[in-house]
């Protein structure tokens, strides 16, 4: 499943949508992005965001902060975006530093300006099939999964991790599209039998090369969102892609989906607080 | 798994807590209980409810609406309640009636007075591990399980239904327990097949003997969430019982848990508000 190219058309739709945004407003969307530190790959990861963003005519507005900012301080900058009607959606960088309370920090985030879907908020909708907006990957994979006619309705979905914005979001999404859903995680115990059960696996457990070719159901539809260093995925793709029916690649999977719904929920959250829709 | 006793010593804790408050401030806990029409279930277990209160020195304030309300009139009451220092929990009874927005009506209780565990608040704050109150039925649930020694880090947990109060909930404070935990409604294909996977299960599903004795792996534990008219539940018991290592009772089993956290909470509610903790 190559998500370089539906990501390329979901960022042409969203840059036509932002010009007309502009033109019809004379205001740009606009990205508030906020770093905490100096990570390198978190410094890698907003740059490209940016320029994608630029490329799509969305402003962004880039807010620098040291790596021993407290959390306070932090949620202040950040309420002050939200309130800021110059500002339509914000993206807190993850990670923030273990010295900071990093969901207090997601949590100043205004609703309506969660492009990145990281509030409690956005997770309460994700699951309940509320207006909002999704946590970024779990809806690029929603998308990718879309593009390939793969339909979860009664199918048996395996997710494997439980992260706040990627397992668990991306779990209750397929549960919301009628799949059977099941959550695994560090403490499961007897995995591979599970992951075997997988019509629909979702591998976001964050360890590369976890899950291998002999744990694949023949014919299933494997997404790994994992990357590790050396283009390596949770997945091990070279034992993985002869049992899969559809498999994404690390790089050009998941990845290019993940920016492209920031792009498109960006523009959508202006938008709509520009009276534009 | 008997939950009358347990629900008993719960009641009566929150009891001792409630006196305490009342001592302390002069002020007794207060439990608003919003009702919208008449249905005679819905009259029953209000009713219900209000006594449990009034025997362990809860106040409830009891608000009766027409049938025929609004959703905004009805927000608005529960508005009322939510900004009223002097109402320290609310209740809105499920079902409110087909041309309300449920949702709008839950979401106008405050998140610190939701002592039923209702709001998308709450669900969040239970799937993140995050401070708040627990949806009553899925709290009764782990209280029971915690009082009969069931540990559920590393089994496997099926939860059968996905109601935004029942069941998905019971699937995310399991989840947050360390289980594997399998969502199954009715779009699951093969469900008896995995049904017989649970080495804990939840049925929330709402239908009287749904599952019977031949779905359930021996030395399960199962827990019977559902009530149905005659003291029937979703599991067939006499074809259970012999297979389920801990079977839940109906009655006897989930239904006084449910008051019993409704309780507790109204209280712990209560004592937060007065200052008194």
């Amino acid at each position: 499943m190559d998500g370089t190219g539906l990501a390329r058309r979901i960022i042409d739709t969203s840059a036509a949508t932002a010009a007309d945004i502009r033109g019809r407003t004379g205001t740009a969307p606009c990205l508030a992005t906020v770093l905490v530190g100096e990570d390198p790959a978190s410094v890698t990861y907003v740059r490209m965001k940016r320029a994608r963003c630029e490329k799509a005519g969305i402003r962004s507005r880039h807010v620098a902060l040291p790596a021993s900012i407290s959390t306070s301080a932090l949620t202040e900058k950040i309420t002050e975006l939200s309130d800021d009607p110059a500002v339509h959606g914000i993206l807190l960088q993850h990670p923030v530093g273990r010295h900071i309370d990093e969901r207090a920090a997601f949590e100043a985030i205004a609703p309506d300006k969660d492009v990145d879907g990281v509030t409690t908020h956005s997770f309460a909708a994700m699951s309940f099939g509320l207006p909002g907006f999704v946590s970024c990957t779990p809806g690029g994979i929603m998308r990718l999964l879309d593009e390939y006619g793969v339909e979860p309705a009664g199918k048996h979905a395996v997710v494997v991790g439980r992260s706040p914005i990627l397992g668990k979001p991306a779990g209750m999404l397929l549960l919301g599209r009628n799949a059977t859903v099941t959550y695994c995680h560090s403490h499961t115990s007897g995995l591979s039998d599970i992951v075997r059960q997988a019509d629909i696996l979702v591998a976001a457990v964050g360890r590369p090369h976890f899950i291998t070719g002999a744990d694949i159901k023949p014919g299933a539809v494997v997404v790994d969102a994992g990357y590790h260093p050396g283009n390596v995925g949770d997945v091990d793709h070279a034992s993985a892609r002869d049992r899969a029916a559809l498999i994404t690649p690390v790089p050009g999977g998941v990845g290019p989906m993940t920016i492209a719904v920031l792009l498109a929920q960006t523009v959508e959250a202006a938008g709509r607080q520009l009276g534009v829709n």
